[in-house]
């Protein structure tokens, strides 16, 4: 009961100093959503009023499935983005038709996301790994900061979702800066920034906009040319089924998928993100997908277009400081009560407050010293935020994101293809066996014995590069050699395809005339040296528990311990 | 010098009894050749004397250039196939313009594969594991033998790349059989079959070439409806260089990219499929690249169109005995005597005796005891052996081949996602610490100490479920826990996100007030827990090099030995 509602969790425990955290925060991001939805549903091409629509079912489901308590919920840039690009690719001629299939898309998307959540396939978000995270969250965060420069500077610049396009339609049109706009965008940045420094429990956004709503109402900066939010539509959405014809689900279905996927990507990072600053974990992730998709599913029942974790919003809720998932509740009461009687009170809401909002906000989201810590220690991870990060930026959200595991993977990959591999020796008056290039001084070497040890699980990728080292050190030792001895300690598996390779290398080191010993083989890895035949080559009293044993075995054949055997011969598939 | 020309390795070891078997083998793939080649030829969209050209100069090249002795280079059915599909698609309408683009094909698939061998780019083939290229050739032979039957019924059924389509043209035209052709096939099968029983080295395949032509010939079976190569064009291929343009080139470049990986695929997989069967492992990726490349390259500069390695024709060379490369030479010889000469002789001989000959041979290549093996011991593996299986068989030799990759990665990143984890427990008596599923019995269990042992490099993909288990363990323990001891032997590297993730769960056990120990990391992990500020959560008292030292040190504090401690703290990032 608990794992589908998460809010049982958390509000016996709630304490009554979150309420006004809570009601500011709410209060807040509602404010914010207002005009944020309405510019956000002309992106996807829709009337205004349906990014109000958006901005209430799927935030009450979400505050009661979902498991991140601060993530904001709603219509999305760039999730409106794709709407208008998919939809727009389809032969629809009139406006209620466009209606019905945005509406229609977002069941779609609440379907696909409620799908993934039950057959528990959140663990693909495992494979985001910080690096992507941090470099997404930062060229995510760039984007919107741009995107709100036209609001900023009251200039009429051209939207674009890649960066290089945003800053040159920026340059273009810098000419068309309105003063008034600019200095109401500025001053509303200094208010924010610096009582957050004096006094961070000041409820400084919304300060912002009371105070940018009196000064264009009492000093008439309209006919200034200061841009304002205007008219807003009034009254509730009723509830609709959606109309399901398969031709239409058929239709749609890739786009669904992207937005599906996108979406969850975007709710689960940002919410990764914000966790990691409170570090306080309680995300999970195949619940947030099932939370999402009803958020959509429902949400489609009362015309709500497709919907996700707002990156602006969700910095600005945790910033007002929310504690709990009520803090959604008060947007709601606020979109509501804006629909029913407040419109006329939108009207004179500057957009460059809006926007000063929006972009300190924001900003606390982009990452430097992670980056820096990787450029120091971790040239690869770093390699992977820097891609994820350029290709968010410059390319897209989506492709930022795909790139960015991708390159993760294969960074994982390549690095297990070429594993670290160390030639071992005794450290004088232990039985410790360390590298010999880390301990030179301190170890006794012996030229009739070749001890290695392999840093990783034995799989095709690194058969070639095992096998062609191996040699290189045997080949070095010459001909005293009689022993080899693989410390297997590290080798957490061994494939079919290494098991044959090791079989033959063990075939060759044998005709060569020289032993061939195995030692710490741990248990899942013994259960593969039985299974697989290589015990048919390697002989069962050549297994070894520890590598003084097998060094002592190979001096003194006779001094066999049989405790030590029992251990080193111990398997699922044989017994002792 | 011996790397760029691998014949200097082995001419000067070659032994007279080689003479033999190359002879014959060169012979044999030779007379296979001639008639293959111009049946490709055809499939590709071209005159059938394109086929031998094709077969001369890639040859050469190869036998000086490449590092698999068995591997017969030249014109191929699959590739024909992308050929024709490729240049299908182009708005070509005169044969000689067709003509022209096939070879220059020829050249742009021969500089992409000399660019990547140059760039030693031959490493992706180790991501080609045993259960992929067990899959592909099975399927592909099985794709091979099917092609063969219209030839071995004399029955007109159109081609196909895909198995359930060839079986379903088979069935649909079964009526067409000629009794004629079909008792030649049987006749040549059965020959090969027992011949090889009987004395492996009578040179069978021969001997069923000759027996087949002189049976049409005294016999006069072509009168009863017996299909024959008929006449082959006289004449060698003149040097001409291909104009290169550079809107041709980017308009074919697509398609010369597929055939270049598809070829060089093809090249590596049969080579190793041979190589596994001799024990001998003689083929250095890199250099195929750059043979194959050159192969293309030069053979273009003599009208040949895109050339790689032969399923059939490797096949019936390793079986007919070839030792060295020279046996293609023989092949070549042969062609060209045939162009000049001897274009006549081959009229008469049947195409159900070839049919038999690549039936047997390729029958070989089916592979049953290693899926059988998987199946037993392996199932993630044997599901990727199936998958690639099917997808050649059904879909196509590339994607086959794509997907078995894909797969194979995907498998090793899921287990790897979900590695092995033990709890640990002194075996009475010893100073060795194992899994207490393995070894209860034997096992003395302390209340205030939970060993951990965690057997995978720690990385993003695995970070969720490494905590997960921790604290479920941790939990497990209750109340009277003190000390949390991880043998980090088994971990072989710890990336960022995963660093991250350790220093919280360090700071969240001392919260409870119990102690965290690290014993065992290998050199590589010592120097990430220091350079990733772990050091600083963990403090330094708290690595060891062995658990039962780890213990000791929880037990009484002051004995600690300074050795174990220095060797417990190396790291080549801050000395002792």
């Amino acid at each position: 009961m608990r794992k589908f509602f998460p809010f049982l969790d958390w509000l016996p425990k709630y304490q009554k100093n979150f309420f006004a955290n809570d009601l500011v925060a709410g209060l807040t991001v509602g404010v914010i959503l207002i005009p944020q939805g309405m510019a956000y549903a002309m992106i996807a091409g829709l009337p205004p009023v349906y990014g109000l629509y958006a901005s209430l079912f799927p935030i009450l489901v979400y505050a009661l499935l979902g498991t991140s308590r601060q993530v904001a919920i709603g219509p999305v840039a760039m999730d409106s983005l794709l709407v208008a690009a998919g939809l727009g690719a389809l032969a629809i001629t009139t406006m209620e038709e466009y209606i019905v299939m945005a509406v229609f898309l977002a069941f779609m998307v609440g379907a696909i996301q409620l799908t993934l959540g039950f057959l528990r396939m959140g663990f693909l978000v495992n494979f985001m790994s910080k690096p992507v995270i941090s470099g997404f969250t930062s060229a995510a965060a760039l984007t919107i900061i741009f995107s709100q420069l036209k609001h900023l500077l009251g200039a009429n610049i051209p939207n674009s979702n890649q960066f290089h396009q945003m800053i040159l339609n920026a340059f273009n049109n810098l000419s068309s800066t309105n003063p008034y706009d600019l200095a109401i965008g500025v001053v509303g940045i200094l208010i924010i920034v610096l009582l957050k420094r004096w006094n961070p429990k000041i409820p400084s956004v919304l300060l912002v906009v009371l105070l940018g709503g009196f000064a264009v109402y009492f000093l008439g900066l309209e006919s200034f040319g200061v841009n304002v939010v205007g008219v807003v539509p009034e009254g509730l959405p009723s509830f609709n089924l959606p109309a399901f014809e398969l031709d239409r689900a058929k239709e749609i279905f890739p786009i669904a998928l992207a937005l599906a996927l996108v979406g969850y990507l975007e709710t689960i990072s940002i919410g990764k993100a914000l966790e990691e600053k409170t570090n306080k974990e309680t995300i999970d992730a195949n619940q947030e997908l099932v939370a999402l998709g009803a958020s959509n599913m429902v949400g489609s029942f009362f015309q709500s277009y497709p919907v996700t974790s707002s990156f602006s919003r969700s910095a600005i809720n945790a910033e007002s400081g929310a504690k709990t998932t009520i803090a959604s509740l008060y947007s709601v009461l606020l979109v509501v009560v804006t629909l029913l009687f407040l419109t006329p009170l939108f009207y004179f809401l500057p957009n460059a407050a809006l926007a000063s909002i929006i972009m300190v906000s924001v900003f606390g989201l982009i990452d430097i010293p992670y980056p820096k810590s990787l450029w120091k220690h971790r040239k690869d991870e770093f390699g992977v935020l820097a891609i994820t990060f350029l290709f968010t930026l410059f390319v897209g959200i989506k492709e930022g994101i795909l790139v960015g595991v991708l390159v993760s993977l294969l960074v994982m990959v390549y690095r297990t293809s070429k594993p670290h591999f160390a030639v071992l020796g005794n450290i004088r008056g232990t039985d410790y066996y360390k590298n010999i290039e880390r301990f030179g001084d301190e170890i006794d070497m012996r030229d009739d014995i070749l001890i290695i040890r392999f840093d990783a699980q034995l799989y095709f990728g690194n058969t070639n590069f095992f096998k062609t080292q191996l040699f290189k050190q045997i080949e070095a030792k010459g001909d005293a050699l009689k022993l080899v001895v693989l410390n297997a300690e590290a080798i957490n598996y061994i494939d079919s395809t290494a098991a044959k390779m090791l079989m033959h290398v063990i075939e060759e080191i044998h005709t060569r005339n020289i032993e061939f010993y195995i030692a710490g083989a741990i248990g899942p890895t013994r259960d593969i040296i039985f299974t697989t035949g290589i015990i048919d080559v390697l002989h069962k009293e050549c297994l070894f528990v520890k590598i003084n044993e097998a060094v002592e075995y190979f001096d003194h054949p006779g001094n066999v311990s049989l405790l030590g055997k029992n251990v080193a011969h111990q398997s699922r598939i044989f017994g002792n």
